[in-house]
């Protein structure tokens, strides 16, 4: 088998040093063409990682299948805060949780850990749609694998 | 004379059809990069939009010379409101102002317009620091132009 | 009318000091999100910035329409060679022309040009394809638009 | 420890189905940003593969320390061929090596594997330069290490 990077489960990530509640992560190394020209990683990197991260997430969760016939996820809303800044070659572990859920929407909340010190925190908001834009309430499968594995909170 | 992609300012706004206060922006075209699996302007790309819209900002009013010997500037959080999916070739325009200064750091809220009807909005805080990354306090003439040309408050 | 990101063709280029053949351009200025940690355009910015000229191209020459119902093009090759280095805030100006055609492929010339000095080209090889992926042959009106509007040469 | 993404090299290559002489490599998974709008891996986003496993594979082989006082890497020219799409979630290997050597430049062949079979193929230039951008000859045991680990030819 080759070694291909694998999401990491709560007890993987507190082996790493990240407390509970964060229930997912991936680890990766900075790669050269996310460092901008104040030699640290991009801003705009980090959005583009928490997409990778909460893609692997909802596949990993089931939440593509749980989501019933022909879903669409969008994102409603994103938030970063960057904390500090970090440089080429750095290894690091994104991990994100479901927090809350409404009737057709969820809240992930997302950070960047490094030596097992948060460097950046974000959160997004998905909705889950029909194919025509409609909105569609979250099933209850789907709700309870959120509070299952993440003990996110119904608002 | 070629037709480099020019700022506009409020008078030009204005007549695409873009209310005050906005003061600054860039028009431009989706390009097929920024289109991904669901056939929209990806998320990722407007948070990259909006970097460049901001350092042409920060260029047209002259604060990377306001800001005095050497400074380092750095986005300290962003968030973005996804309202409307943009398609294939839409032409839209970006817009930004500055609203508000505390000591080191300053407010910029963003919006994409497509045929004068909002579609995404974002905000950011930039903070300006020395090369050592302490921080440095925002020159008066800095804060000046944000207030002149943007109506920025102080807070 | 906003003062969008517009085609150059051949009198606009000539007036840019662009030599013939070169019948399709489109100016920009270097974005900071393509500045790299070596603080000069890097190398894949190129490759996204062609791909937008190709695209552009493509639109404006009317080869969706030409090439039938419901075609489908794809890249079977690029070639990039790097002459100079290009830095930030830099304008330039992209070309790009179709030198030869085959059966059911085309072949294109990209060149970027820097105060009238070519600092990197390309080519690249697109081919026509139907929806399931079997080739299709170029149609004559297609092929004429290339003859005509750049001088291809049908191989 | 946690499972970063760790390089390949011939023995683990080997065991993934990968022939010789292709020695050293990187696996991973395509992630959502890498689509495009045709829902295959984007022309432009192997380029960026190829960067990423470069870097890596010049860190490895400890090339940076072996090209001397601040040395400086550009790439020349690159190519890419593609053979086959790939889609959204697919596992590859990214594989490298060193072919041939010249004075001041050496040329490296790249290949994506999904399930055994080469889906694109390229290569590069790549230049070694001192920081005032004048080439410089490669040391002789950084040739050594391409000859030893890669059995490149000296031109």
């Amino acid at each position: 088998m080759t070694p291909f990077l694998s999401p990491l489960g709560p007890s993987a990530l507190r082996d790493a040093g990240i407390p509970a509640p964060w229930s997912f992560g991936m680890a990766d190394r900075v790669r050269f063409g996310e460092i901008d020209a104040l030699n640290h990683v991009n801003n705009v990197a980090y959005l583009r990682w928490y997409e990778t991260l909460r893609v692997n997430y909802l596949n990993e969760y089931g939440i593509y299948t749980l989501a019933g016939e022909n879903p669409k996820f969008v994102v409603k809303s994103v938030g970063l805060d960057y904390k500090a800044e970090v440089k080429r070659d750095t290894s690091y572990i994104n991990v994100t949780r479901t927090v809350s859920m409404r009737n057709t929407s969820w809240r992930m909340e997302y950070a960047t850990f490094v030596d097992g010190k948060i460097t950046t925190t974000g959160d997004c908001v998905a909705v889950l749609l029909n194919q025509d834009n409609t909105k569609r309430s979250l099933p209850d499968a789907l709700r309870q694998t959120f509070v299952t594995r993440d003990g996110a909170e119904q608002l």
